[in-house]
């Protein structure tokens, strides 16, 4: 019964990550112009199709050396793990958004859920072909990812930035130009199925349900997946009502997204306070962070930077501070996956760059990448004014 | 095994829940004025995180009496309680839309979820404080809540209803002015998704699904709380037809979301064609209540009274009329709470409203709470023509 | 044991299914026109509705011979196959909207639901009225419905375009006139909500996950689902790249849904690469059948046809290609229901068009179906150029 019940926890835990799918999809579609909508939408079915297909016939090789698993069906195994490639190129293509353009992005999306992610994987929850020698960051705590997914993503984010810089008209004569978010319901539908796709994320990375430790594991880091969720939105709430007496909901919501990012590390091994602080500390990063990436002319249109990166950072060390493993073995882990993950993908792009530019130019970016990249409106009846 | 089973069903129910936040957040988003929509989104996200920051930091502990359960992990316990009670200051939020400012909303919602809404579980289906006296209300059968939640969050809202006042403009000379629903996609997809989400609301609520007779309360809780929904929803359109000759969309499926509140006090106790006749009579209870109340000039731009008062009450009679239950204990127990929840709520209300006051001024609705509350507005590149 | 938790496991892929009514209504109502979106909303809440509960009346018993079940309780059961019934109006639906009104198509809607649909489960799932006569088509492998769901709607749906017609404007001298989708954001939260949920219906349709085998089997048919589903988007982008250099969207997910269409009949049965074939063969039916339906100047909206009817009937005969079904076993399946289907679905909408025509009139059409038949608009507050 173990290994039935496993299988259907790691299926129901799947099918929660693959809600992630159109949650991201949702989340970038409200954040950006509607000129750009189409586009971000094509981006992100192209990059779940194409980074799944990608692990199915090599990454998942390369992660943990072939298809099999004793305490569940091995097909279960494959599609949790399968779940989660997707996400580090949406938490990645995010924050090239009404910028990048597609089919660039789909070779970035080969290599690197063939071989660059899987590689981290291996690293960390794999075969691990690190062993013996001095980089092993196997000791590192990370449950669900708050580095191998979080900061990969983040690494992979900040490596594109710096190759295909910012969008047309972000920084002019030294000043931010705002760029509205186009649609906040989309934002909110968004962050809350993202959010609850990560119950499936952490919980479903306990491993197993079908005995009572493991039960209550899970139950354990489902909660204070939540609570540091929670913990998240409200600082920011606060933050906000204080600073401007106005409630900045696409902040409020990176700030739980943020919360959640950084429990992903350590949501199995901590009591249940805990995660208000580490989400609430998270949150406030958020805050600290979006407009220190704007000063150093960093243009990540959806935050992505301060969500994954930085919180995927403070998540890990987290485990450190509030948990029982060991500070190094954390800090190890986020550097080597770090100089990993960003130097790998910074290669890659500059290549891809070279032989096909990943970035619009200004007259397509002006245009929109919608007609430029799709030949369709997002919303060809709705008035445009901006 | 029986630990394990009812652990990772108690977490499948609660996801079901939380996916009824987003539910909420879109129906009313797409219920109201787009001037609204960003406020009530933020007024949404503060609810679920506040409310559930109060509960796991107190209310859990007024209502039962602290963290523990035999039957299952007891965080997994917590997490199915702590997913209802964001949904009390929803019911009770949403009614009050395009008036109520989120921050005043905010210190509602602590007393509500910290002290108010964990008494009357408290009286219910918890440790039972008034055991003994002649207010025990026990004897109620309210299986997940026509009662305990929908009635609760209706009489708050009945009582934040005449403490605020309605919308500007709402009502002139005597006459109701039509405000129509902004996205009627929204609308939609909320509904839909509350409907789901009550599968976990109602089946959840059977408490486990280990044995061959919970398994089977649990299927016939949930496909009762369907035929209800369905029941619901067709009367309205019979309705609707024979009256206008035209199909009210909002009101189908605020129809069938009645159909899904009368039925949530005794989905598990009836056979399988009672629910038909049930959630009927609670779909006609909403066209018949949605234009009293604007005869009477109470407010509510969601139909939240005819939805969750009117008919939480009437499916917790329904439980007496239909099913085994006594009818005086059914009555006993719906007015009970309906005094205690409409008192506290009422005075909770009014000193917050002295304090700071709760409804935007005419200025401010006119201008829409987006810009005020938020700075920001929900679709800035649509055109708006109202 | 076994009991309980494939009770779960219904439950669970239940609640999977019922996420693709909402999927339906986000994605239709994407792809039309503003002003017929509250109509499409409306006919698919009625649909579900009145199919759900002409089914639980009538048509359960007509496709079972009753309520009941061994190996889990016979309220999941249903509750199971009762999803699946709203499907098969949908996909038919989807197909004439823009023309076709609620109230006809609710006369239509019970009839498929408690006779038509139920009598083709009958001869394939249920207890088998053809069992002894040279119709029996029971040998067929069809797990979750490539044909007796995909393919019965299908031809329900082309039976529906020959007997109401086209839409107004969309054939003028021999051109066609391209009608753009509305909003594109929904099509595409609808087309993954459709994915996801496609997971409970192929994996639910193995009935039964409670041992090692079963378990398998659930794993690998969600596995070869999804498959199936990347390699119908992946081979979609690539034709529309390599033939206009720009990516269509909306086309990339038709070929995802018509590879998760075309793995329905044997998603068991396959090892986990030949969904990779299938799936992209069934991609590549979309892009081709697209333009000759409208050659043939069938006018269908969404692209039902080439999704669900050509890609039904090519997946049912592919279980024999790459798996080991016996071909004329596949094909008179395929045969036997697209005669039943067709005939009876034809006959019974020619009936009710004679008595209440289907098809608005030009001027109705003009005007919209949303202030024609619901008095509502579905974005009052968005200027409308088309």
């Amino acid at each position: 019964m173990a290994y039935v019940i496993d299988t259907f926890f790691a299926l129901f835990a799947f099918v929660l990550i693959i809600f992630m799918v159109p949650g991201f999809a949702m989340l970038e579609a409200g954040l950006v112009r509607t000129k750009n909508v189409t586009a971000v939408l094509t981006m992100n079915t192209m990059i779940y199709s194409i980074a799944s297909m990608a692990f199915l016939l090599l990454g998942y090789k390369v992660a943990f050396g072939g298809f099999g698993s004793d305490s569940m069906s091995g097909w279960a195994a494959f599609l949790f793990q399968m779940a989660f490639v997707g996400k580090v190129v949406n938490i990645m293509s995010g924050g090239i958004s009404e910028r990048a353009k597609v089919v660039p992005m789909v070779f970035f999306t080969i290599v690197m859920s063939a071989i660059i992610y899987p590689l981290v994987v291996n690293f960390t929850w794999g075969t691990n072909l690190l062993k013996g020698t001095f980089l092993d960051i196997s000791a590192m705590h990370d449950l669900a990812g708050s580095t191998v997914i979080h900061s990969t993503g983040g690494w992979a984010l900040l490596a594109a930035i710096l190759v295909i810089g910012n969008r047309r008209g972000r920084y002019v004569n030294g000043k931010v130009k705002a760029i509205p978010a186009s649609n906040i319901p989309l934002v909110a539908l968004g962050a809350f199925i993202l959010w609850i796709g990560w119950f499936g994320f952490n919980g479903g990375s306990v491993g197993a349900i079908s005995s009572k430790e493991n039960a209550d594991a899970v139950a354990l880091t489902v909660m204070n997946t939540n609570t540091a969720g929670l913990a998240g939105a409200i600082i920011v709430g606060i933050i906000n009502y204080f600073q401007y007496k106005k409630l900045d909901i696409t902040m409020i919501l990176n700030g739980a997204l943020g919360g959640l990012v950084a429990i992903t590390a350590g949501a199995d091994v901590f009591n249940i306070y805990s995660p208000i602080i580490i989400g609430a500390i998270a949150g406030a990063l958020v805050v600290i962070f979006v407009p220190i990436f704007d000063k150093l002319k960093i243009d990540d249109p959806v935050g992505a930077l301060s969500v994954h990166l930085i919180n995927g950072i403070w998540g890990t060390l987290a485990v450190a501070i509030f948990g029982n493993a060991s500070f190094m073995a954390q800090l190890k882990g986020v550097v080597v996956v770090a100089v990993f993950a960003f130097v790998t993908s910074y290669i890659l792009i500059f290549i891809i760059n070279k032989i096909m530019p990943i970035a619009a130019s200004d007259e397509e970016q002006l245009e929109g990448l919608d007609t430029v990249e799709c030949g369709m409106e997002s919303y060809p009846e709705f008035t445009r004014t901006i």
